[in-house]
């Protein structure tokens, strides 16, 4: 396999600096001087700081986020590792269209606007409303050979990372991110456990609600791929061609597009999380960029959290991906921007400070 | 101390009857035929048929969410348990008025109209945007005897209920609490370890960030508390007088009122709960109408959300009170009821289901 990059890519990963610990200072600094107890806002306060040390502004305020929810087919569903058939893929596309899915209600109930890319479903949608950069039509079964080439990784990542540029280009201040695609969670799992170096046994859950068998099914595919691809677990572009998916890859250019714009990204649960521990294993300052929503009911992934030393901002056991944990996490990183901006200090409020 | 109830508190908690099962079920198999994976919204998923048995009623909406922040001062400040001085309470009533404290910025990002009750500050304040109910100019030192009588406690809780009818006769479909009152945790504290039968160890925290000085001073006045009013343990709201506060009881009557009038309730941290679990203990049925917004950072929290049986929404290490976690969780339960009446269903949508 082809390990060098895309030269578009590589331009991209260089322009991706870390946060701004100026800015984290003096944010935080403006916080202490709040009315209210120090540090009393817990994880808003670190929401805040994160946000405008990533920014690198702290007047940066969110008025436009925007859901990136991207739809690819998985050759592994062959297997027979999803409790749905694989045609769902392409019907839930025309349900996005018709804003009947729950990550259409969410991102009304968020505010915030939704755009749903087919970059790999095996079929097509003809609705316009949904946005067509096809780098595919479905991966291959990664049970049996690779799942995608490395040209066609590349190119769902630049399709990915150029949906981003344009959204930030039209105002995006806050970048969310979503997957569908059937048999999805079976490629995050091996992704997590080739770059985090995890036992399948403690990456592979039921995704939708897989039986016993299933289960059983899905863990020793994971387990056979971790073996066959271990060899590649230091490239990381090489380990999501491996085993990831189009949907995977799309999610991680828009995040690393994202980081080299300096507009934090809000990744969603399981899947969008391969994508972007995928993005930090081949940049780590991308990490600065990233909010992570929710800890999902999959099993696996609180251990895979853990691997990544990162703490999510919400626990409501929700396991369907299409962006719906991000979309519900907005709500937090923004209300954390209105508290640092329009509360009032202890010295203008004219309130007593602590004795 | 007598124990009888007031008459209106007696009539008020009559009129409390269980969630309805039928809209409950009802509700389910809605969720069950919506195109996502069975139960995959998980706690969203369960918020909405809590809040629509809760109103008895299947197409119930939430469209007026009312956020009511009750103040009142506390007499055991005189003892050193707070980080704060007490005047704090009637200053941060002027920053409520102002619109710059941290309640202030979270009901209107929540979209949720803020009333503040002065219902037993140890001084006034005079701006007319505070609404003034006092049952009393700040209670008692409980270290000293009780802390309120029962009738000024009765007087409190009637006053907490008359707002709370007032809020949804102007229709208010979802009633969030909150508090503000200097050396409140220390009365909270006292109130979980004689309702929930819990070690002063497990109940006394640091509150708003008090040295161990203070903490074990505290943690002193809550043990000898516990010994000195334990006969009165299976007496809520003797309980409440006898080492509560002006605004705990506030708060409780509100949670009865809304209960009694079928509106659900969105209680706030440690000091709300502490009111809700006076309800509680006093009619059990009041536990269908309550939403506990988040786990705060004050020790014993968890502990008293485990013994009360509950799995709070958010778990965001906030230590703040005025309502700031109930406001944040309104996200929660709002995004709960749109998704049940929102989404599309399997057969609408034509989704193949589950194979």
């Amino acid at each position: 396999m082809k390990t060098h990059l895309d030269s578009n890519l590589k331009n991209l990963l260089d322009l991706i600096k870390p946060a701004n610990t100026e800015i984290a200072k003096i944010a935080k600094e403006k916080l202490d001087n709040l009315t209210k107890p120090k540090g009393s806002l817990g994880v808003l306060e670190d929401c805040a700081v994160k946000y405008l040390s990533a920014r690198g502004n702290i007047e940066a305020k969110i008025n436009n986020p925007v859901i990136l929810t991207f739809a690819g087919d998985h050759g592994v569903a062959k297997e027979g590792v999803s409790a749905f058939p694989q045609e769902v893929t392409v019907q839930m596309l025309a349900n996005f269209a018709n804003g009947g899915a729950a990550i259409n209600v969410l991102a009304r109930h968020a505010g915030a606007k939704l755009k749903v890319i087919d970059i790999g479903a095996a079929a097509d949608c003809k609705d316009p409303k949904i946005i067509k950069l096809k780098a595919g039509y479905g991966s291959a079964n990664f049970a049996k050979s690779e799942a995608m080439t490395i040209e066609q990784c590349e190119q769902a990542i630049i399709y990915g990372a150029k949906i981003a540029a344009e959204s930030i280009e039209e105002g995006a201040d806050l970048i969310c991110t979503g997957d569908m695609g059937i048999a999805n969670t079976c490629s995050s799992s091996a992704i997590y456990s080739l770059l985090l170096d995890l036992p399948a046994e403690d990456t592979v859950g039921r995704g939708t609600g897989i039986d016993d068998m299933r289960l059983q099914k899905k863990l020793n595919i994971v387990r056979d791929a971790v073996k066959r691809f271990s060899h590649l677990k230091d490239e990381p572009f090489s380990v999501l061609a491996s085993v990831g998916g189009f949907e995977i890859a799309g999610i991680c250019g828009a995040i690393i597009q994202a980081a080299a714009k300096k507009i934090p990204v809000i990744v969603d649960g399981f899947i969008s999380g391969a994508a972007a521990i995928t993005a930090i294993k081949a940049k780590k300052e991308i990490m600065d960029y990233c909010f992570f929503s929710h800890l999902s009911a999959e099993a696996g992934h609180a251990k895979v959290l853990n691997a990544m030393g990162v703490r999510p901002l919400l626990n409501l056991d929700l396991r369907l991906g299409e962006g719906t944990g991000a979309a519900l996490a907005i709500n937090i990183v923004t209300a954390s921007i209105k508290i640092i901006n329009e509360m009032a200090s202890f010295k203008s409020a004219k309130v007593s400070n602590k004795e």
